[in-house]
């Protein structure tokens, strides 16, 4: 990188830049750019209102052979969803502009809208309109519109040195679906590979699961994990002001993966596209906490702690030093260990 | 076109199937797929809130080296805000995803979001968050969201035969605009040209003239001119089960642009990205409209009236037949007249 003044070239580096620059004025607007998503409080409304856009762009995001097209769907209205569940918001209503290649067939488009809408059905959310354009190559952006429940809404920065942190479900499984499709493997040869291609085709967005944990009153901060947990708790530390330790030997890792030689680890610290939930409890409401998370839910797993700014973010492994933690997860902006081209 | 059932080769045709097939249930939707913009009405809110999505792609929407980035900035807001203003809603929001080359430099995206904030400031409408890629080539989707003015929402589909249609301002101009790009020249030589290059590169979308006709209660019908006349006027006519007949010698048209050999009358009818707006009064309100029109506003022609709809969409010129319009406009989806690639 010769020039970074120049050019920018981290997504971080865009979006604080962004912020600082073209930061919205206060009328009405509770959370502007730098959150998974902005809220805003319609006048006379019961409710905040939560938006989040996001694209996908086939080759960067995706590959069109690694999909059917109800999968695709189904993908970019997950991704969005998160980002509202990450928030604590229910799922409303979502606009959809997509990009199109010559030829597409008409059977393709209704499957990709059909595994999009049945998503969207199952977690409360209409599709409300959108653009059409043909365009080189494949691409979906969907800006995704919810609804708060008794205004909770949470924010990556409301943690403080000493919260706890968890996930929900397991990390590293999507990246390790990726690893398959990036080998050529298409069709799972086990469960273990039809659960990790599932989580990268077909991500379930931790919908309830945020809403509950808003409305609980017990969580400080809370984030989706789309780059990978070396990428966004940082994320969540800067916002937040405070450093965070992470304990590997605690990271509900997907062991299954090393079968076909990942490293289960590496995947569940850098992999990305899990779209879990990572979010920090109080150490006082701790207790109140894991009594109260219902077991019907993806499994919560405390992983570390916030600590003190001055710590950065470390990884603790039982009979080390603790090593600082380097942000090897996907930046869209940049390309990076995961990009396949 | 071997087989129109198998591709979909036709914006109005993807947009009419998804209509069908993925209407969303009713719960707090106002209006879903197929107008201008989407309306719902947040619990307990005053007011509707309308969403619409616009992408704008390199190289189909626009060249890069025909606009400098703040104007970008500004024409690709501008499409969305004239989308509200279509409804009779005030421009609150809006959120932007962009796909950027690699070697995008800073000062091209602080120039570009000045463009768009500059135009969404003078509206009323905040940047509210977004999305970053790269992306092989340049690529904006913005999501825009408004608010009515007492709930007073203006559709495509409330127009009756015998309402009275009339369009803002003058009707070519960005298209002879575009004709000169496209010729190579990027810099006007005389007044005439300045215009029709402003009007191509920075549209003003007509916000204030579109609540004004929402809140006057005058106004059954309403559009944006984005394509063009002869394909926007049979999608209101079409939504509200009505034909047209246009009278030519009545529209406003650009005169000047025959001065680098464009013909005003052709660009006017199919020019499109005029972004006007198109609207209906019925006749017994219409010496009221026309006395209570402000005149500080962009002039509002009579173009002509709706009809039976047997009468499809006709154009009549004096001393010769009435001849059916052709919609030759801009389809984004099928590439078309206008296309240049």
């Amino acid at each position: 990188m010769p020039d970074k003044d120049k050019y920018l070239t981290d997504e971080d580096a865009v979006v604080e830049f962004l912020r600082k620059r073209f930061a919205p004025g206060k009328r009405r607007i509770v959370q502007g750019i730098g959150d998974d998503a902005a809220v805003f409080l319609p006048r006379g409304a019961d409710e905040f209102w939560v938006v989040t856009t996001d694209m996908l762009l086939e080759n960067i995001d995706f590959r069109r052979e690694w999909l059917t097209p109800e999968q695709l769907g189904h993908k970019a209205l997950a991704i969005n969803l998160s980002d509202l569940a990450a928030m604590g918001a229910r799922p409303r209503f979502y606009t959809v502009a997509i990009g199109l290649p010559e030829k597409t067939k008409r059977e393709w488009i209704s499957r990709f809208y059909r595994g999009m809408t049945r998503l969207g059905y199952s977690e409360g959310a209409a599709l409300l309109g959108g653009d059409l354009s043909r365009s080189q190559s494949l691409q979906i952006t969907i800006t995704a519109v919810g609804e708060s429940k008794g205004r909770r809404v949470i924010y990556r920065s409301g943690a403080r040195a000493g919260d706890v942190l968890y996930v929900t479900g397991a990390l590293g499984l999507a990246a390790a679906g990726l690893k398959l499709l990036m080998a050529g493997r298409r069709r799972a040869s086990s469960g273990y590979q039809g659960k990790a291609l599932r989580a990268q085709r077909m991500p379930l967005p931790r919908c309830d699961v945020g809403l509950w944990l808003a409305d609980s009153g017990l969580v400080s901060s809370m984030m989706d994990l789309s780059d990978g947990l070396s990428s966004d708790l940082p994320r969540l530390c800067r916002a937040s002001g405070a450093g965070a330790e992470i304990e590997a030997a605690r990271l509900p890792l997907f062991p299954h993966s090393a079968l076909w030689q990942c490293n289960p680890l590496d995947l569940a610290l850098h992999g990305g596209e899990d779209f879990e939930l990572l979010f920090a409890v109080p150490r006082r409401k701790v207790p109140q906490f894991e009594k109260s998370y219902p077991k019907v839910f993806p499994k919560a797993t405390r992983i570390g702690r916030l600590t003190d700014i001055r710590n950065g973010v470390s990884l603790t492994t039982p009979g080390r030093h603790p090593v600082s933690l380097p942000a090897l997860g996907f930046d869209h902006f940049r390309g990076n260990p995961r990009d396949w081209h």
